[in-house]
Order: structure tokens, then sequence, then C-alpha cells
């Protein structure tokens, strides 16, 4: 069960030379991280239980051999059994110990099937291209996952583009080399990868060494506990291993393939991106896109003067994205073609404060800022005012968009008790990167990076700028011109010449290119000395200049503007990671009425719900299906979706199918002038005339009144229909 | 200026074997295109007064030659000049019917320039990747094209999921081979290419000859109208021309590169699907869809299922299409990656009727049967219901759809006048399809098809249950078991072994292979003579049976449900060409209000435009921008896009600027308690409070009022706001 793939922009940077600096002491780090108290102590006493059973198993052997009267070996048997048992003991301490709760594990992986088993059955999502048994990593959306999608990105273009005037664009998939050479992707975007040598069978380096050592920890309980503990360092420090690390220690465990036992090729990078040609020479080399953002960044000068030439603005785009995985695993969350939805906020450096912060400054919700993660603390509900006035969020845009990511995701049905902000710990970040914070999302496969929230500083739009000369900068007119004081150095070339000779090109040069620290001592000295010595690099030799063969002085000017490229806030939207999560926090199963079996129900909000209502007429009756086509028919009109089933079905098996796709309403047709309407979760239901009945619904879908609303304002029926 | 790549299917069949037959006789076809009538006598009159003046010419050069006396060379020169002068009165004339009203050319051009110039500076698109000077074929919609676009697509899922209850999926762009294989696109989706022979510069076969004969006839006015006709043959058959036919033709008329005048390559089939590699192996070959209904036909089995194993029912897709065009024209209208909305309607073969079939019934719009184009006359107004019930359209569901499709792009606001549903020849047509209608648009570049509307039989479900060996089929359960004759072949194995021996599997299986036919007249020769002679492929030669060896009977069946591969009605969109063809319908030029420019203007229903509503305070004042922000904030919280203007700029010159944008209406702020809201194409005016503004804008951006109902309800303001 495989969805949408990783769409954090800094997995590219993840395993490249951008911030080497922390992956060089990775491995001779000095400080493993501290094994759990409770783990270690079980390792002793498992290992001085074991040596005691095998201490009384070698008494039990010479008393044997020793031929010793058979009570005597009877009392050593006994001990030796007393020994076994409490040798079984630790370990099964020590075993739920090391993988967590044991029965926890169990039941998430028993509950992740149960929930893919029903979204898979009902069509939320396909294995693509089935009939032909398919190709890993890609998933199609059937109608109701497709109609789940489509309310996300509805509600993401209310919430953040229209709310927020953000310029949308739209770009193409297919990207040019040069445009992915300058963003780093081209040289940059691999993972590391090995090859069964005899069968060429394709592994992912890091992978391997991941579920080898936690294999040894989970199932070698004799393992010494200087080897755990350098095992768990290295699942710890998996991420920031070069190739010859990750090398040397596949070689040092004698890790093989794991399909065939054949040996491993050293690890070398493989590019994600997957690559085409453009046109038909076969000369022009194209990918597809990794992200959506490059597309943004190109079209900087545009937008910019769209926007009237003001910073800070927002850009978004919703797209596809590829990465072609080496061998996809963690099912619907890593996938090699996705949809993201991106934002890059483009702002002056100095200045990010935001005028809609205000509204923000007070949400309170779990954070996970460094510190905590490096003390080995665990997440806390903070106050994100709090963080950003302390400065554990760098700035307040940042902030904002962290509580707007926060609104975004609860409102969709994201649990707030299982999302967290979790900040980037420094060897996870770019160099470039001021802060940068990933909403996590708990789900069976644990806390799951849905949202990026990166401040990237002026990193792509620099990038850009280089490779395509052409200046994507801001401009800060000023109300008035400022004075600036400016160095001016003026080599007297006649003077120059004359001392000099064929050498006077180079000591200009060198006199041009001083920094003002330098050019103000040399003068200095030239003032106090009247010469000075001056080493002239490009003649590799000092030489004496007198006073009048150079001029330095400073000078202030005025300037009307102030030119800049804008810093960028970026939040990265995993669309397809935030679904199946959703659709995990959404799950949860009752018993029939009868009680003899578990039914499923999806809890989606209006907002996201694929069908918003049901219509059932209660009996199949002409009558009643005649009604029951006008009110689904007006919903139409008013683009609410629903579904009409007019099957002989009981009312209980009809709730049944449609609470399994998360409708929230059903409206039940048993009389020509009123219906009664059922709410999903609560299965309560409300008496409405049927010229109303659509307006209610409506508002309903809509999040303009609840159903404590409609409650409160129409009656409960006298009978409640049959089924719940 | 490019745009959106043809959306139609039936490209894929037009270069291919699929119809190979209609192509083999086209070059040889006795019946080329008559000549315009005016045409030809125009040709001949040039041709003549041409000889005329080459031989008045010649008998000046002999009167001067002979020395004749100078008044009568005067008059000979004098007779040669009024015939030079007739002669290039004719060659004008003849210029105007060989090119059309010249006139009226060069407008289109200079519409399209306008058109192109706003939209590129209003940021509705801009070519891809510009800052590394583009790539041919791709381009990005900017922030008002990627919102028309949006609300394009929201109005086409209303229009047709919705009020349909259309299945709708989403599946991955990156697709493995073998679906294409089965689809016919990895062999057949090609177009013809010729290369230059020195600077591999690729070119599309068809293009250079098109270009070299339409080159030919209209600047060649002496060409003999034998010559004219074959030019003109040429073009009418040209998509259907072989790579022999067109590269002996590009020989014959000496058509070299057009950028070197090299000699050119034979031309050969080069594939428009851009190629990938899936997994780090290489070793699994995929391409980038060329369309997005592969998706759904194999998915139809899990689809029929959830809608309850019921037919009809159709399932819809939106997403990329890519194709790898060899030099993309055409501007806008054909790119290499494009948005397709795509329609798979299934349906009983046995039952093409349509239960909202009279909902359509009713229309009329400008058809083109292909008996109005065979017989050269223009495409004409009928009543859809009509052409139905006539045969001219198919079935019922083709023409539901027909009805459905130009009722959706009215809506969008193309032109009725300049829509036309034209019925595909039978050499344009797929030897499977039923019947095939394109909805081509007028635009600048002549008439484009912008929808294929094609009943495909059931070929794409054959083909994928073939390659794929699952059956994609359908059940009809019948009300009553029905009883089906049977042909039962039993040979007796005792009899035929003593017989034949080691020869006996291959008589059995010679004797179960028989058909209905060969079998009935085998048992009647048996009952007649006893014996009978039967030739057995697999033994190559005769064997005598006896009646004793085999019995042939017929049995009557009872049979429980008919199982059959539905036929498919596919209207698929190429979404782009309707934007592109939708901006130029709407744009209109009109006088500023001193009269001194021209100023644009985009004519958007509220349903496309891609900001509903802009909000000016009348005079920069604190009081007024407050209530221009209050109201644009209630717009967004409504789901109603709006922009803020609060620039000092006079209002004309707001209003100019939205326009441009094809804003709707503009609301005014020039009191605390009231404004004027502005309506675009009238400029009329009406004054609401404040408390009413938003809903009323509400209304008329949702369709639900229209500005006529606006203006009855509300006064018109006394004095209107300057600008206009």
């Amino acid at each position: 069960m495989r969805f949408l793939s990783l769409p954090i922009r800094f997995r590219s940077l993840k395993r490249s030379p951008f911030h080497g600096l922390s992956r060089l002491s990775s491995l001779a780090s000095a400080n493993p991280p501290p094994m759990d108290a409770t783990e270690a102590s079980l390792r002793k006493a498992f290992a001085e239980k074991q040596a005691a059973a095998d201490s009384q198993s070698a008494a039990v052997r010479s008393l044997k051999a020793a031929g010793a009267p058979k009570p005597e070996i009877a009392a050593a048997v006994d001990a030796l059994k007393a020994l076994k048992l409490e040798v079984d003991a630790v370990a099964r301490d020590l075993k739920n110990a090391v993988v967590g709760n044991g029965d926890s594990s169990v039941n998430r992986e028993a509950f992740r099937q149960v929930v893919v088993n029903t979204l898979e059955r009902r069509l939320f999502y396909i294995p693509s291209f089935k009939i032909y048994r398919g190709v890993a990593g890609l998933y199609d959306y059937g109608p109701p996952g497709c109609a789940v999608k489509a309310n996300v990105l509805a509600f993401w273009r209310q919430h953040f583009v229209l709310e927020e005037n953000m310029l949308e664009v739209d770009c193409p998939c297919v990207t040019p080399e040069v445009v992915l050479k300058a963003s780093g992707h081209v040289d940059k975007f691999t993972d590391l990868m090995v090859k069964d040598e005899k069968t060429g069978q394709c592994y992912r380096a890091d992978h391997l060494l991941k579920d080898f050592c936690k294999e040894k920890i989970e199932k070698d309980l004799t393992l010494p506990s200087e080897k755990v503990a350098e095992l768990k360092h290295i699942l710890a420090v998996l991420d920031d291993l070069s190739a010859d690390e990750l090398g040397a220690k596949i070689k040092e465990y004698g890790i093989a393939a794991p399909d065939t036992k054949n040996p491993l090729s050293d690890p070398y990078p493989f590019n994600l991106m997957f690559q085409t040609s453009i046109g038909p020479t076969g000369l022009v080399q194209g990918y597809l896109r990794p992200e959506t953002a490059q597309g943004i960044f190109v079209n900087f000068k545009d937008l910019y003067y769209y926007n009237g030439n003001k910073l800070p603005f927002a850009a978004a785009q919703i797209g596809q994205a590829f990465r072609n995985e080496i061998s996809p695993r963690q099912g619907l969350l890593r996938v090699r073609e996705f949809t993201l939805a991106e934002i890059e906020h483009f702002v002056d450096p100095d200045d990010k404060s935001h005028p809609k912060y205000s509204e923000v400054a007070d949400l309170q919700f779990l954070m996970f800022p460094r510190e905590l993660q490096l003390s080995g603390q665990a997440a806390k509900k903070m106050c994100l005012g709090e963080a950003v006035s302390k400065g554990i969020v760098n700035n307040q845009t940042l902030g904002y968009f962290i509580g707007r990511v926060y609104l975004f995701l609860t409102s969709l049905g994201i649990d707030k008790e299982r999302l967290r902000f979790r900040q980037h710990l420094p060897n996870e970040m770019a160099h470039y990167a001021a802060d940068c914070w990933d909403a996590e999302i708990e789900c069976s496969y644990g806390w799951i990076e849905c949202v990026g929230i990166a401040d990237r500083s002026a990193y792509d739009l620099r990038a850009h700028s280089e490779k395509s000369s052409v200046p994507l900068v801001a401009h800060e007119r000023f109300a008035e011109p400022r004075e600036v004081e400016e160095l001016v150095i003026t080599p007297v070339k006649k003077e120059l010449g004359l001392e000099f000779k064929g050498n006077q090109k180079n000591v200009v040069e060198a006199l041009e290119a001083m920094k003002e620290a330098e050019a103000m001592s040399l003068k200095a000295t030239l003032e106090a000395n009247g010469e000075a010595e001056f080493y002239v690099c490009t003649l590799e030799k000092s030489v004496t200049l007198k006073s009048k063969m150079v001029s330095i002085s400073k000078e202030t000017k005025k300037e009307h503007q102030r030119v800049f490229t804008p810093s960028v806030i970026e939040p990265s939207f995993g669309i397809g990671r935030i679904i199946y999560c959703l659709f995990e926090h959404s799950f949860y199963t009752r018993p029939s009425k009868d009680g003899d079996e578990q039914l499923n129900v999806f809890r989606f909000p209006p907002l996201v719900a694929p069908i918003k209502c049901t219509v059932f007429p209660l009996v199949q009756n002409h009558q009643y299906e005649a009604v029951a086509k006008q009110i689904s028919r007006s919903l139409t009109l008013k683009g609410i979706s629903s579904k009409i089933d007019v099957t002989g079905t009981s009312i209980g098996k009809r709730y049944a199918r449609t609470d399994e796709l998360g409708v929230p309403f059903a409206i039940t047709v048993d009389s020509t002038n009123s219906v009664t309407i059922r709410e999903r979760d609560s299965k309560e239901q409300v008496r409405v005339d049927l010229d109303k009945v659509t307006s209610v619904v409506e508002e309903l879908s809509n999040g303009q009144s609840t159903w404590e609303d409609v409650k409160w304002k129409y009656p409960t029926p006298s009978h409640t229909n049959v089924g719940d």
C-alpha cells in the first residue's frame, strides 16, 4: 500500500555537500545516543542470567560425567530449569523494551490493514495499472479518493491562495536540464544505491543498513551493550552517512542482497529524477520536475512586476511532482508520482514581520523545538506567539505560516493530538536555511512529515540569477535619498607606469581589489611615512608605493533605492500524505445494530467528505423515488454532491454502505412533505420540511451551520428510521 | 505563441494502419478537389494577358531592331504598358482569390497580436522557463490564466461529473510500456519526420510539403491549372499520405531544409511520446501518457463494480498529457504538455439511448455533417434532435454529449456563431469507430478542434482485455433465463482410437474445432452415407469417418445472462485550446473616455472571470480604505476572489486595468454606508447599501442573478463615478 512521496525540499540536500560539515563527523561522534536505562539494565540482567544458566548447564554436565548421585543431579537440573525460566522472562521484558510496546505495534499494523482494505475495497485508491500487475509506487485515486483530493485542494486554494491573495501559477512537469542544474537537483538529488552483483537488483543502501541494525538490536539479545550503542548510533546518523561510510558499514557487517544473499556493489549515488528527452533530436535533456517550486522561482521577475513591484507577496502552485524512488516502501506514503502544493512567500530579508501575524499568535499546539529533541524530551504544547517572541521560531512570517498550516490541517480533520511541528536539527538543514519546521502527523507508520515550512533565505533566487544572468532582485525606493559612504581608490597610472613599467597593470589591479580595511590602513601608512610596502599577489612579491602613486578616500554618495535578493519562506504540502493520514485519523469501527459485526466509518468533516449526502426512499415506492430524485437534483444544482440509493436494501445496510464512504448526512424519504436527515457519527435524526431540506444540507456542507444548529432548529422525529 | 496540443484521440490513428485503406488510394485519386471557379478563370485570364504582354514585348523589340519609325514604336510601347497594367490587375485579383480576403487575413493576424500581447503582458500565460530562453511548446499559466483555468475545470466538474454522477479518477502521468503497447500508441502514435542531412535539424515532413504547396499556389501565378489542382489535391489528402508518398513528393518538388537549404532525409516515423525509465535498473520502459483515457480503461472492472455492476456509467479524468511534438507551431494551440479532461461513457452496444436525451434534443446550433463537407457546402444550423432522428448523428448518447458540450462551451463564453460540430469523414475515423464529431471553434488560426466526441465501440476495452488477459466485460442478467441453441460435438474416443491409433488426438481436435456450418454438413453426410471424408489440417490429409465415431447435435440450453464488451462514447476536451479560443472570443477594444487610446477588455462571464470583483476607495482616505478592506474580507470569506486597489491612480485608469483582466464588477467606495457597483461591459452603475453589497456580488458571481436583475432592484447613482 503506497501513496505519495516525501514532498520536502531539503530532502534533495540531505545527502549532498550542502551541509557536508555535519556529516563528516557523524560516525566519529564521541556521543552515541544514550541507551534507554531500562533497556540497558535488562541487557545486563539478561547477560548475567544467561551466563548463570550456561555455568549451571556446565555444572550439570560435569556432575553427570562424574557419575554424581541422582538426587544431586536432579537438584542441579532443577536449578538449571529455574534459571532458564528467568532467562526467558528477562528476554521477554527486554524484547518489549527494545521494540516498544509489542502489542501496540501489532495493533497498529492490524489497524492499518483494516483501513487500507476498506480504502481499496471502496476504491478510494487503486494500485495503478492493476490489470497489468501494477508498478511499484504508482497509485490511482478512485472516485471517492478523487473527490476527497479535489475537496482538499479546493480548501487549500480558499485557505491560502484566496485568503492571502497569492499569485497562483501552473507550470509544466517537463523541465529542461538547465533549470534543475541551477537548483542543484541534477547534481545532488540522489539516493545511495547498491546493486546485487549477480542479478542487478537495486536497493537503497541506507535501507539495508537500517534493516540490519534494527533486526540485530531486536533479535539478538546477547548483543553486548557497546554493540547495541554502536548500532543505535548508526540508526541516528543514517541520513548523514556518506557513500564510503555506508559502504564500509555494509562490508563490516557482511550485509548481502536480501533476496538472493549475493554480494552487493559499493554504494553509489542514483539521481531520483525521471529523465526524458525534449524534442525529436534527442539532444535536449529534460526531467520530470521533482517539485513545483522551481517554476515559481524562474518566474520571480514577472510575478514581482505583476504585484506592482512590491514585497512581500506569495506565489503558489499545485501540481504533479515525480521521484523515481529506488524501491518504494511505506505504502501510500512513498510513491513515484504525487501532488504537491507549494507556496513561495517572498519577503524583505530585513523585515520578516507579517501584518496578519496577530491572527495566529494565540494558537496553542504541539511543538517540538530543537532543544527538546536534543535533550531527549517529548514535544510539548506551546503558544505560537511565545515561540516566536522567544526566538524559538525564527521570525513572524515563518510563525504565521506555521499557524496557518495548523488551522488548515485541523480543519480537514487531522487530530490535534497527533499533529506536531518539529524543528529541523542543525544537521538536517541546508546551510543557507534560516529555520525549518515540519508539520508531522502521527499515523500507523509513526510520525510522518507532511508539510515542510522553511525559511530558505535568498538561496533559490540567487542560484537562478547566477545561472540565467537575469537579476532576480527587488528594489526598495527610499522616501528620501540616503547618503552612503563609498571607498574610492584612484591609482595614478602615470606615476605607477614610470615606477613599475610592465608590471603597472598588476599593481593597478591589486590596488583596485583592496577591501576597505586594507585600503584605509595603506592610506594611513602612506600619509604617515610617504611610502608603504604593498603585496601584489599576481607578482608574488611586495612593491614600494609612494603617496603620489595612489589616492584613497571615502566619499559620500546619494542612493535612491536599495537593491536586494528577497528571502523566501516556503510551505510545501505533500497532499497525498496529508490525505492518507486523514484517512487513518477519520477511520473508526462500531458494532452493527444487532452487534454481530463491526461497521467501518470515516468521520470526514463535510468539507472533505467525497459525497455530502445520500438520499434514500424508505421503501421502494414510486412517489418516494420521485421525491428523492427531486432532492438529489436540487442538491446537484447547488453544487452539493449526493448519491441516490433506490435499491430495496434495508436502511441499516444502506447507512452502513455510506458510513464507510464517510458521507456525513443521509436523507430518508418517508413522506411526500417532510423527510428525516440523519447525521453519520451521532446517528441522530431531525425532521425537516421538503422545501427546506436542500438549504439545510447546503449550509451543513458548506460549513455555514453545524449539526448542533440544525438539531436546535428542527424537531427530532417521533419514530427514528430503523437501521442504526 | 503556443498553447495546448491537439487533444483528439484519433490523431494517434491518423498516420497508422488502422485505416490504411483510405490512405492507399489517396494520391491516386481520380477526383482532385474542384478548383474555385473564380480562381480558375483568373488563372486563365492571367496566362492570356501575360502571353499577350510577352508577345507585345517581342513586337516592340523587333520594331526597334528593324529601325521602325518612332511614332510606331511609341504606340507599341504604350500598348505594352497598357497590357502590363492589365496583367497587374489580374494578378492582384488572382492573389486575393488564392489567399482569400487578403485584408481579413492580415486583420486576423493583427487581432491575434493584440490579444496575445495583452495576455502575455497581464501574465495570463508566460513562456515557460523564460529566463533560460524557454522551451518550444511549453507555457505557464500566470495568475489570471491559472484562475481562468481553475474556473473552467470547476465548471467542467459541475457540468459533467456532478450533473451526470460520473466516476472521477486520477491516474499517474508515468505509464508503463505494456499499457501503451496495448492501446496502440507505442507502435502507431507517430508523426513523419525528415532530418536536415547535414545539421540533424528535424522537421515534420507534412509541414514542409504543406508549406511548399501553399507558397507555390499563392506566389506562382503562372502555375498551369493542372499543377494548381495537383498541389491542392496534395493539401487535401496531406494527413493520409504514407512515408513513401510524402518522401516521393518531397524529392519530386526538390524541397530542401528551410533553414539551410541542405538536402533532407527520407521521412520516417517519430513516436510522439516522451520516454522515460521507471525504477533504477533502466530496464522498465515507461512513457508520459499522451492522453488520460487509458487510465480509465484499465480500471474498467473496478469502476463497473463500484457502479453496482450496472451500465451505462461514465468515468472521467482531468489531468496532464504530453506529446513530444517535432516542431511545435500554431502558438498556444499546439504544445508539448497540456491539460485534458476526458469522459469515457460505457454503454450497452445494443442500447445507446440516453435517459436525459430529451433535455438537449431541442437545441439548435451549427452542424457540419459529412455530406455537407463532401458536397462543398457550409456548416448549417440544425436541430440536434432532428440530426439524431435522421441518423446523421449515430445515436442518442452521442447526441446527448454533443448537446452537453454545446451548453458547456457557450456557458463559458464561446461565441455560438463561431462554434460548429463537424462530423469526421470516413477516412478520418478509425475503422472501429461508429461515429465521431469534433467541436470546432473559430479563432484567428481558423477552425480549431477543441473537443472530440467519438463513439469508439468496444475497441479500447477489447485491446486491454487481450493484452492483460483480464476480461473487461459487462453482464446483463436476464429477468428470465433464455433458451439458446448450442452446437454439441462429441467425438467417440474409443471408436476413433481403434481406427486412427496415434492420430486419434489430431482427429478429435479437428472435430471439436468445427464451426457450426461445417459440423452440420458433416452430420448430414454421415446420416446420408454412414461415412464421410474429413480433412484434418494437423495431419495434412483427409480421413474417413464413420457415423459411430462422432455424435453431432444442437441442444437448447438455458442462459441466465449475456456477457459483452461495452461500447465507449468518449468526449475529450483540450482545456488549453478551449481557454485560448475563449480569450479570443472574449477580447474587444473600446476608446478611452477622452478618445485618445484604445482600451482592452475581456468580456468573461462571471463564471470564468479570474477575479470577480475589484474594490476601490474613490479617494485615498483612511475611512474609505477601511470600508474597502471590510468588503474585500467578506467576499473572501464567501469564496469570491477580489482585488483591492488603494493606489491613488484615477478611477478611469483603475477601471481600465481591471477591464483588461476581465473583472466583471467594480465596487467604488465613496461613502461609509453605501457604494456603487459598476458592470464592466455596459459601464452602468448601481448604488447598493453597504450591508447588501457582498451578497449582491456573490449572487452575480455565482450566476444566481444577472446584471439586469440588479439594475431592476437597485437605483442608478445620481452621479456616476468618473472614469468611464
